[in-house]
Formats: C-alpha cells, structure tokens, sequence
C-alpha cells in the first residue's frame, strides 16, 4: 500500500495544524495508520505541564482519520471521544489507529496515544489516552477555501 | 465571581498551548464559562481549510476545564466527546460551557462551539461542534514539572 | 404535527421491547419528542435497586430516535453516549430529546433523562441522566424479519 | 479467581433486568468478563425487529461492569458510548469488556457485543456493537431498597 502512505502523507502536510505540530505519519495501511510527535514545552501544555487535552485528540483524530481514508479515501471527523487514562508526559507521542467498521455511511475506528518516556525507546511506550470516531466519506474533494481564493 | 474569572485567567495563562492558540477567557462564574480564539489559516488548519478537529476539542475541553473549575478548583478532563456539525469555518470561535453536575468525584459539562463568520458579529455565530466532557477535581496543585526544575 | 406523533406512536408500538417496558410517546414534532416509563420493581433495576443502565439506555435512544424521526424519517442509532448523573430512582421516568442538528447522513440529537419522585408530579421531575445520539436516515423501511417469514 | 466469578454471578442475579433478560456470566476474573443472553423476539426488538439499542447498552454496560468490579469492587457506571456498528440480529448475544485502565477514582473498560448467528456456534459470532465505559467504585456497598424494606 506505498500508495496509501504516500497520498496521507500529502495530506497530513496539506494541513497547517500538522505542519506546526510537526505531526509525521509512520504507517497508513489496511485500516491502520501510526503518527508521531515530538514533544514541544512552549506550546503544546495545559496547566500542569502535560500535553494539552486538545493535542490528545488531535493526535487521535488524525490518526483516526488516516486509518479510515486507507479504506474510504477522504473523510470528515463527525463523531469522537477521548478518554484521558494517564498524564501525558513525555518526549514524544504515538498515537495507533485501526478501522472497526468501514461502511458505506461511516468509518468506526479505533485508536491510542502512547507516551515515550524521555531517553527511551518504543519498548517504554506508555498508553496515556484512548479514542473512537465515526468519520464519514466525502464523495468529493473539498477545495481549500484560501487556496481557491487564490486561485 | 471576579476572583474566579482572575484565577481562571492566571490558569489560561499558564497553559503554552492556550498562550499559543490566543484563547482568551471572556466569562467563567457559576458553573459557566465562555473563551474566545482568532482563526489563523498558518497553523490552525485540517487538510480542507476548516478549524482542525483538535482545535475544536481544545475549546471545547479547555471551557468545560473552566466552567468545572468555577465549581470545582483545579481539575483535570478524564473524558470528553465531540460532534462535528458543521464545517469550522469563521474569522474567530467562541467556546461556551456549562456545569450539568458538579460531583464530588466527577464534574459533568456540555458545552458547544460556535463560528464567526468573516465581517460579522455575534449575533451570526454558528453552532459548528458540541461537546461533553467529565472532569475529576484534583486535590492538590499540580507542580508544573518543566517550572519545578527551573526553581 | 399530528401525523409525526401518530407515526411515531405506531412505530413504539411495533418494537417488542417498547411495549414490554410500557414506553409511551408524549409529543414529538418539530424534532422534539418525550416520553414517558412507569418504573417496575421486578424486571427493570440493577444490582442495587435503580433504574438499570440498559433501561436508561433505552430510553434515551429511544426519545432520540423519536425526535430524528420527526424530521427525518426512519432513523437507525449509530452511536449514543450516557452520562449517569443522580442515581436513577422514582415512581416513573420521563425521557425528552431534541434535534441539534439534522444532516443529510447523520442526525445529531441530545436527550435528558427524569425521574418522578414517588408521590410527586411532574414539578418534581429530576435529572438523572443526559444522552447524546448520533442517528443515520434509513431509505427504504426495513421489513421486520420475523414478520416477514410469517408473511 | 473462583470467588470474583462467584460474587459476580450473585450480583447478576441480584439485578431484576438482568434475571428477566436472562443474562449468563460465563467469564469474571482479571479484568475480563463475558456474558450471553438468548434473543427473545417477543420483548427484546426495535421496530425492525433487531436487537433493541437500549438491550445492546444494557449488555455492554453490564459486562463492562462486572469486568471493572473483578478489579475494582462494587462499581457504578459513570459514563457510557455505544457504537452500533451492524445490525444487532442472532438467536444469542455475547459481550466481552476488558478494563483498560483501573484507576482509584475511575474504571476505563471497553467492551464488545457479538451477535450468534441461527444455526450456528461460536466460530461465527459477528461483531454487532462496541462501547466505552467509565465506572466509580462505590466504597461502601449500597443495599437494595426493597430488599432493605423488607428486612
């Protein structure tokens, strides 16, 4: 599925908030897609330090979303939620996503946001959040407003 | 409430990622509250130009933080939940929440999200997202990790 | 709306589960519906003698459901979360929905959850629970299968 | 663990929905837990003659409880979501929750309902719905109210 891979990777840079996140897609495939992002002090904390609870689920979102376009190509977030199952600390984020149901309507999926502790490795991964989301299929491309503006 | 909007707004200052996204906290007493973000294409963007998902959920877990709070101090999301009614599209958004039970244990809210079209004033805001989220009141303060190693 | 509370009535009465739990439709038009339940010891409580989830459940799907169809026909529930606030305990319950948003594919509806205090009336309603429902517009009518083979 | 399944069979049948659906556990210990419940056509279907939504809750909701109380005691639920993801049609119904997170203040589980076709055993369950719960532990056990009357 290189094709998959290449045509979410596109798409995750084609979103500013990705790009600024520095969210970076490392699977997308038969339903299932990975992300990564590095931890970022000066902007992506709530109070207390952790990240934010709006990162959290933008990260599941995403991901989400990536794990339903490998099978029903593009797609809007309708329905999610996020539980916060401990503090999200760490030097970088994970986040796992796997389609449950692809129909015609809507895409059930699945996913976790994993927390790599400071100097150590995918063996350390520490589930700090999970999700679900309906997304629905959009028959067609969405232009982007500012860039058909442009245009 | 004065002293609650001013704790409230200390606390909003002390997140990076609010600092970052320039919410501002417009009313927080009673187990309501209200913010208020600009939109910026750069950075805050999905892949169509519309507010992306995880700037939906920040404003609508970031006020639901802040209504609990009124009644509840310092607490931290546990769960929350969004829809995605219509596409995320204004010049600014206002995040509005409410307290539907304020538990010893949990703190129920809803809130909603609305979108400010270009040119417009309040009185066209629309209803883009909703929002439910559980919030569990923390005992004590939470050290900002980054904070206490600067001390 | 004379016709939708007929329609709508008729509907509950075709659903077994409906007619066991004694639900009966108090309005529904305009994307609103309410409902009411007389509360049964012998086969309606959980463990510790309230109201069981499933028939909180119940009832909060099912007023949704309702409320959808007065606007946008034959619905089937797609995704619906609870929020158990007060203990669920009274002589009856009373379960009312009201559309947030009716799209072509999805229909979002928010519902509330009483309960009647024993010896008390409609003044005394309490809220218990708040629902949310995510409902998909059905094309055709589903046959029931039972019936169907007995045809 | 003997005695969690033991207990938690004696809590099921303390619960007059679960005695009238005649809800089986056949699974309760480390987490985990396991349900099966007979359709019956005559009490348990919506209008189209599938699985009521709100017997689809009451399933997901019991079995998650009981796999957060072999962890965690008496419970209850908080908050549930229910993802509907096919028609809920079979001659038997099996629920499986796993906890994914005990907490001291909140239980994470999620869990998954399986429909048994007619005709056929284990081998061709179909995945029907699945859901989210967040349950309390209740530090002192709450007596049944009737049960306590009539003491």
């Amino acid at each position: 599925m290189l094709d998959a891979i290449k045509a979410i990777k596109a798409i995750n840079q084609s979103a500013s908030f990705n790009r600024w996140a520095g969210c970076e897609v490392h699977q997308a495939a038969d339903g299932q897609a990975e992300l990564r992002m590095n931890w970022r002090e000066e902007d992506m904390g709530q109070y207390a330090g952790f990240l934010h609870a709006g990162m959290i689920a933008a990260l599941l979102d995403t991901v989400s979303g990536y794990a339903a376009a490998t099978q029903a190509g593009r797609v809007l977030a309708s329905h999610f939620s996020v539980n916060c199952i401990s503090p999200a600390i760490g030097r970088a984020f994970v986040a796992r996503g796997r389609v449950v149901k692809a129909g015609r309507k809507q895409v059930f999926v699945a996913a976790e946001l994993y927390a790599q502790p400071e100097g150590k490795g995918d063996e350390a991964l520490k589930l700090v959040a999970t999700g679900n989301a309906i997304l629905v299929p959009v028959e067609e491309i969405q232009p982007k407003p500012a860039a058909a503006s442009r245009a």
